[in-house]
């Protein structure tokens, strides 16, 4: 409940909003400073007593170094939710706080799911047609072998698959060039193992001008690239509307809205959002996290890795 | 003259715009099919013999395997233009046409300047302010080593200085995060080196949502995520045509019309326009050799480098 640009107040609005929309099955586990949240609750009609609060008074702040803060606020929402994921107090955690910290209680607090060689967080790309491209790695791996690629490209497409409903995921290699043999030499050595990896549909090489098109439904690359593009992707907003440049598909740039990505690989559902999420991304992230469940796509990934 | 979509009549009334517009003091070597050339001259009022034509019959297709092409058709316009250059025929080349055949012809037929580790070529990034920033590597070199890195900001600064009109343009180094330490092995290696590197104006890292904000006037990076970050921004203008948004900056994305980018780091001007170069961009790409040759860019670049 601490974590992003306006807490707790967005986020006790999402959660307003999630329940006056039919959220009912799940139970709510709200970590934060109790004397703040609950007045508020009870400002927007919650009944504190229907969700589980758990005081959790520090506050890891946007800018704090990650391993230090989990380190040194053991009484921040962020390491208290990650203590309690890992010991089954909770099945999923969802904060638009710091990044880096949730990246590092996902990494050493719940651990990665055997045989993945590196957890990941992709980025989702808008198209025109109103469909989601999703890219991984967005920025946690900045260096990667061929063989993590080629394990994103599975992450990616039991995601969109399952949790996205995209019925037959295509996958594609982020690249410069169109043929096979193109490209840096993690691109060069990753297309043959794209090609024979199972499970997946490997469509082959996208360039930059494909990433906003429906081309691929998963495209896959380094956190460095990745990273890049999406930074770049989220400026691309920024201009809009600064601009005052009115258009749907720019509109649909507006990364804030998605409501955040999860950290792929671990072995509990984590979800990242953005330090400006509102009240709309934060229902729709307890959502994502319902769905994940659900689906049990962290079944699904054991199942398709080991 | 034959290189480009629209060869050779785009070329044709780029060379009648830049004489009318008083370009006298270059002789211009016309490469190309005389047969064609003598009749389209005289239609836009040009006098074929106020100029030297070069009878090369053969056309290089924007698709062909450059190494391939240019050893089987001699009579190129590409293949004499290189033969013209290396002999001292002509002191600058300039062509639309096949991409890869004037790197090859650049790299094998000119070489490289002594102390060159590897010639680049760069990208011209819109900012809303109307200036340009240049980004480097911009698609030859997909993978790079930190010196690499550091020897492109040279180039760049020398480009963006002479050529270009920036009294003193700050370099980035393209990366995620802010900070020294950031990023993959590459930019983590090539920050020191960019910070010690001396004639250039290092500000540390800029990240994807920099690219197209007025911060560096030169952005290095390997020639991957250069390509990538490329190939998005030229996307972005397909987008906006597309949709007919109409925004003055957006605008300024059609990259067709910023007349080509030179080669840097090899022995003579070479200068690459894009395949749907129309007459603004040759005459903006003769320009732009001129300026090269008057304000010596690659005796600079000799004396910078060695």
């Amino acid at each position: 409940m601490m974590g992003g640009d306006f807490a707790p107040l967005e986020a006790v609005k999402g959660i307003a909003r999630y329940l006056s929309e039919g959220g009912d099955s799940t139970r709510l586990v709200l970590l934060g400073d109790e004397s703040l949240l609950r007045p508020m609750l009870q400002e927007h009609g919650l009944d504190p007593e229907a969700m589980t609060l758990v005081h959790a008074p520090e506050r890891i702040d946007m800018h704090e170094h990650p391993t230090k803060a989990l380190k040194e606020k053991k009484a921040s929402s962020i390491a208290v939710g990650f203590g309690l994921l890992a010991t089954g107090g909770m099945d999923a955690i969802i904060s638009a706080g710091n990044t880096g910290a949730m990246l590092v209680g996902s990494l050493f607090s719940i651990k990665s799911l055997p045989g993945i060689h590196r957890p990941t967080i992709g980025a989702y790309m808008p198209r025109e047609n109103g469909k989601l491209g999703f890219l991984l790695d967005a920025g946690i791996n900045a260096d990667c072998r061929p063989e993590h690629l080629a394990q994103f490209a599975v992450l990616g497409t039991l995601f969109m698959k399952h949790v996205m409903g995209v019925e037959e995921p295509r996958v594609g290699l982020l690249n410069i060039g169109e043929e096979e043999g193109k490209g840096n030499m993690l691109a060069q050595a990753a297309y043959p193992l794209l090609k024979e990896q199972s499970g997946i549909h490997f469509i082959g090489n996208v360039e930059g001008r494909d990433v906003l098109l429906d081309k691929a439904d998963v495209i896959v690359c380094e956190g460095f690239t990745g990273n890049i593009v999406l930074k770049m992707a989220e400026s691309i907003h920024d201009i809009v509307v600064r601009r005052n440049v009115r258009d749907a598909y720019f509109d649909t740039f507006n990364f804030e809205s998605y409501g955040g990505v999860p950290v792929l690989g671990v072995a509990k559902p984590v979800i990242i959002g953005h330090g400006i999420s509102g009240a709309q991304s934060f229902m729709n992230m307890i959502r994502l996290a319902e769905k994940m469940i659900d689906k049990d796509l962290l079944g699904r990934i054991s199942e398709a890795i080991v």
